[in-house]
């Protein structure tokens, strides 16, 4: 199985609204770093799998529960696990925290698309990645975790 | 139960991203601009709930399901629709279509929160304005349709 | 001189940031949405200039005055006047207001690029279009207003 | 004179467009961070000033020039500057820069509000590190570069 990645990140104004807290999609926009950082440590970064392998990752299902609120200025950190690959899916659990504690859980299913918007399999080089690293198939944790 | 609402919108730059789609996390916004304009339709605005309700409603859970993209320059329709009301969350089931066709799904749950943050019970005018238009609690459409 | 147009949107939470106003660069996005409904009214939809005529407006400069805020739920107006056309820039004049009083004062130069990002003329329909209603080129009112 | 301020960010998803670059409201985004991370290595946090000494910043003007576009993953620089500060204004001149190329240039006027909006003299902790460091009040560099 593929480590557990840490992205850190900082709350600014523009990710905050006139409740005083973070916005709630934009923990999505959060998840999203956290992922593309997640494939950049793995050497992957979105701009050659789309300009080389000619595939983008597209979000097809996501379920967000909001535990606690962030607010201006805190150093969140998001974690990302991914949970499971198929030829056509990469599962993905993940969590935004502040000093530990768990603030909004994820759980997103990505799929891989051509230029032209259909679905395919993921590149070789990821599956490599992820199946030198995995093994086997693990279980979808994401899912148990709902 | 509350009829269905309805809320057109149009797709613009700062929406898309470079994979040449509608950027995934705003399909949250578009279902919030639908929900907050449910709300006004209802004759309830969300200043007013805040100023002088002192309540706010935040997003407890969200579930989005991915079905079709959307584009630059599309007119887009959020569905809007109370699936079931308790004393301390509101559930609504939304869809963001084009010409008919589904392209997102969301299943939201909001809670209502004072300013400090802690769950409270919904201000009684809305409370009147569902139960007296729904007579009875509506069965959780929103899980069903998951 | 092409008429002044007029666009009418909403603000929403995501609009807003913890300061309780509208989040400053976001009067970007609202000129933006007032520049283009100001072509769609004159029949030009920017997908079409890209996918007909092959080219894109880029933001070459934009000057912003904050004059009042604006906060959740307010109504507002965005007013577009082309100030000037030259055969490679387009002059727009804009406000944001509220029951009529100027909120924001933004001055826009635009650009006309090709696909690879290189400047070029802006294409005859949008030429035409101009010059038919304006007659002559109009003086430069943005840079006036400053 | 305070010195020149770096920040460093990354380019994600959710900061470009369909044009395929990232859309110019975003730097005025990515201009914010860099002036709150300028104020955070001076030991000021924009939570601290709101809640301590009961004041926001405020853009009160800003212009923008767009010389090169950016892309996504790119790895961006924010230069920020300040180049003048009186009672009631500060100046900060900013830079965007890729690979030490100049992006985007922006000139921002900042003022200070209270809660209640309304302008007030600069914390006397903000004026005691500018003035300390700055011996001066510099020329304001942001008009002579316009």
């Amino acid at each position: 199985m593929l480590p557990l990645h840490r992205h850190n990140l900082r709350v600014y104004y523009d990710d905050t609204d006139s409740a005083g807290v973070v916005y709630h999609a934009n923990y999505l926009k959060f998840a999203e770093r956290g992922r593309t950082e997640m494939l950049r440590a793995l050497g992957l970064d979105q701009r050659s799998l789309r300009d080389e392998d000619g595939v983008v990752f597209a979000v097809r299902r996501c379920h967000v529960e909001y535990l606690l609120p962030a607010a201006l200025d805190d150093a969140l950190e998001v974690e990302s696990q991914v949970t499971e690959v198929t030829g056509a899916t990469l599962e993905v659990a993940q969590s935004v925290r502040r000093d530990g504690r768990e603030l909004a859980r994820l759980a997103v299913t990505l799929v891989c698309l051509t230029h032209q918007g259909r679905a395919t399999r993921w590149p070789a080089r990821l599956r490599a990645l992820v199946d030198g690293k995995s093994g086997a198939r693990v279980p979808h944790e994401a899912e148990a975790r709902r």
